[in-house]
């Protein structure tokens, strides 16, 4: 069939898709979501192959009529021979081999790495359509992929995108996620880099929580970078925090989580790829994972968060990381802060005052901090926390950090009461004594993110008392930061009508 | 969030989308394919409510600008109230419940009525996204339904569509599909009417093979009428065989059916409502099925065919439809002709002159329409096929057949020879002598799609002679007939590089 070609002046993102009339698709017998091979005619350029492309349907008649073929300007950039008016050849096309890989993990069958590679190729190229990268995801979900097929999953990720290289030992630190309030790596980072060793963190912003690192860091200095600005501040500081995003690591592992996010799907077999795919891009060899575990976390328990780390482990040895991977608490937020403002706060006050604690943050941050001392030879197997601590206490941690800040374009004589906070706040007290038996993360979330987190990076929340607390009648237990007066009331309501995320009980345990 | 709604001029059949800018989306915190809730602040209508859209973005900040939301026409005649320019407030909504039952079944857990009435009822409102669907089918694909979810999800179906009412004995035929040349339903239609059952024929046009039943009836007559014609014609004539794609029934079906298509994927959980749906919205109460078994079909084993017959039956029954199921050889095409204009002038020969056979037509024919006979009491038990047969020999059928043709706006007085075929047409005949062993579907309908099947009604292949058959040298073996001459080459080269559909052998089992 014969069509003429019709710019759409829209950009998809789906730079395989050509829109065509309904009447051309019945001739064709292609379905929307089918494929077509396409090529201009008239041009004469080597380039000019055909291509196979995914179809829409126009069913209104009403931009692409009978005889045209609608073609989105992302495409026409591309394909420098497909001007509009040029007769383009269009014939039926078969789903791509990667497509039957796809079926064989639904089908429950194990994946070869050329399969994966095929499955990853196709998803960057833009081959395989949203509905199909939907399936393969599901049958992973349920079907799951075994270590093998995660290691290939893996080294085809990192294929698809750019590569940096630090030196012979790159350190790093992930979590799992899940706790409210985990600033932890504002410190860790600063530690390690403190050390001597390198660092270089890409971190990613909130998606479902409150706030993530790169949120954090933004209120003390920029995240986004290029790669060359990357390379830059890593070779001279050993390290930096930045917003992972701006980078073209691992375009593959971004396609699959567009997806993954709107089916709320993270399968382990996607996951630990997904985590280790980034880590290698940047070069690193030697990470600590933080797998927090409990309830709202990806494991409800430590068997499951054990079960987990000894396969990350493995895969990552397969691929060339040397993971060592931390079960942590996650009954209530790490320190009393959370949102980007207010950890970045919360952080920034312990580097420079170590007296100022919260212990939490202290001891979290410097028990992964000191693992990764020990994985790199600052430290003695156990005296890695010990090192963590002096460097924190020192100021030597405190003084990189000025020089991430200052490396990243931010102020790195910043204080913590410099830090923008609501403007909007409403403090809570307690109208009876006893003491706290439960924080409810849950709750503290939603508080958080009806008061504006994590666009809003002045809003957030503090939490004063912790479970264990005793408290008397009249002390302040909570604080709610808000940028707008009616994101302040929504947040406040949610406090009332859940009575708040703080549970008292009296001493007693049992009466008998 | 407050945005100006620019109207999009582009109907893209998924009604709940709507356009946002890429800053405005990091803004509200939603990601491609997540939800939001809009609504005109400025309009006073009663029926000026929120209401649930699922937001596409524009990257390319080329048609929606910051500040804008983008609406495409099929809303914008929807809901009138979005005029270009109005002010809309939007914020961030989380999925629908009907998401959380999809994530059970893919958890593998069993979906109550409730459950699949709520997805059902998502799926025909566009609440749930083409990648939600996408899920559903693969989840159901994997792990199955049992009797009592696909019972809930004809009904669901059913009640998403218009209804039928023609009386308390409603008869009907559908086959599972898979066998070339299955023209069957063009004598069983007739035959079963002219005994007096009242059988309105809904049937589909091909989607994988050469030929569907709507597309060879529709070389004869019309095929897409109205369901107010529809009901005239059946009224006066106990049946029609059009197609169904024209009626309203089981919309729930088509959208499912959108997503399976590209996903290749027709799972038994799907499929069983996807038929009694179908046969249930046109009131139908006894039904023969026809469920070819063997290489090519969907069920490989008879075993694999009795097994779904037994669930089907039971399904058939929760739902009111007594249901008897026939197993049948699918080795080898059904007659001699396969295409649209081919297989109508087959069926034609046969109901003008029973004599003209073909013998395996006759035989498969009487047989199913003898089922509904008997079922209908017009037979007794083991004798509806001389019945049938009767009706096909006297002419009756064929009497019938022409009243069928002139309701649906054909001519009565067609003749075989009037059937246009071609008008390209090549030859092929044995260069040795034998006898069949084998014929190859498979070959057969890659040929006759490549002449040019289903759409050119004109082209397809004939086979005249069949597994068991002796031939000497120089036999005409086959014939293609296709609308264009190149599509007649590339059949040609499709014949000539496998071999032909033909297996020879010699008479010869085993040397000793």
């Amino acid at each position: 069939m014969k069509l003429k070609v019709k710019k759409i002046n829209f950009e998809t993102g789906n730079t395989k898709d050509v829109v065509i009339n309904k009447k051309d698709a019945l001739q064709l017998g292609q379905k929307a979501g089918e494929r077509v091979y396409i090529k201009n005619i008239e041009a004469k350029s080597l380039e000019n192959k055909y291509w196979v492309a995914i179809i829409q349907i126009d069913y209104s008649n009403s931009i692409v009529k009978q005889g045209e073929i609608g073609i989105f300007i992302d495409i026409l950039q591309e394909k420098k021979e497909l001007v509009e008016g040029a007769t383009i050849s269009v014939k039926p096309a078969d789903p791509p081999d990667s497509f039957r890989f796809i079926k064989k993990k639904i089908q429950g069958k194990k994946l070869s790495s050329e399969e994966i590679n095929s499955i990853i190729s196709d998803a960057v190229s833009g081959s395989l359509s949203k509905i199909e990268l939907a399936a393969f995801i599901t049958g992973v979900s349920i079907n799951g992929m075994d270590n093998e097929e995660m290691t290939a999953l893996t080294l085809a990720e990192v294929r698809s995108g750019d590569m940096f290289y630090f030196g012979m030992d790159v350190f790093d630190k992930h979590s799992t996620g899940g706790v409210p309030g985990n600033k932890v790596s504002l410190i860790i980072v600063p530690i390690i880099a403190a050390s001597g060793l390198i660092i270089p963190k890409s971190s990613t912003r909130a998606i479902t929580s409150p706030s993530g690192t790169a949120d954090s860091m933004e209120t003390l200095a920029p995240v986004s970078f290029t790669s060359e600005k990357l390379k830059e501040m890593v070779s001279k500081h050993k390290s930096c925090i930045i917003w992972g995003g701006a980078l073209n690591t691992s375009p593959a592992d971004n396609i699959l989580i567009e997806i993954e996010r709107p089916l709320h799907m993270d399968p382990i077999g996607l996951m630990i790829p997904s985590i280790l795919t980034k880590k290698l891009s940047l070069g690193v060899k030697k990470l600590v994972l933080d797998i927090p575990v409990g309830e709202g976390t990806k494991f409800p328990t430590p068997d499951a968060g054990k079960q987990f780390a000894y396969t990350f482990k493995e895969i990552a040895k397969n691929v060339g990381i040397e993971a060592e991977c931390a079960l942590t608490l996650a009954h209530q937020p790490i320190g009393h802060a959370i949102g980007p403002a207010l950890e970045a706060k919360e952080a920034l006050t312990l580097l420079m005052d170590y007296s100022a604690g919260p212990n939490s943050l202290i001891e979290k941050s410097t028990e992964l901090a000191g693992i990764l001392l020990e994985m790199g030879g600052k430290a003695q197997k156990g005296k890695g926390q010990i090192l963590a601590k002096e460097l924190l206490k020192s100021g030597k941690a405190y003084k990189k950090m000025q020089q991430i800040i200052q490396a990243q374009g931010g102020d790195p004589e910043i204080k913590p009461q410099d830090i923008k906070l609501g403007p909007y706040m409403k403090e809570f007290f307690t109208i009876k004594e006893g003491h706290i038996t439960e924080v409810n993360n849950a709750i503290i979330n939603q508080i958080a993110k009806a008061a504006g987190c994590p666009h809003s990076k002045s809003s957030g929340v503090e939490i004063f008392k912790k479970q264990g607390a005793r408290i008397k009648q009249g002390d302040l237990i909570f604080r709610i930061y808000s940028d707008s007066e009616s994101r302040l009331k929504k947040a406040e309501k949610i406090y009332n009508s859940t009575g708040g995320p703080i549970i008292l009980g009296g001493m007693m345990i049992e009466r008998i």
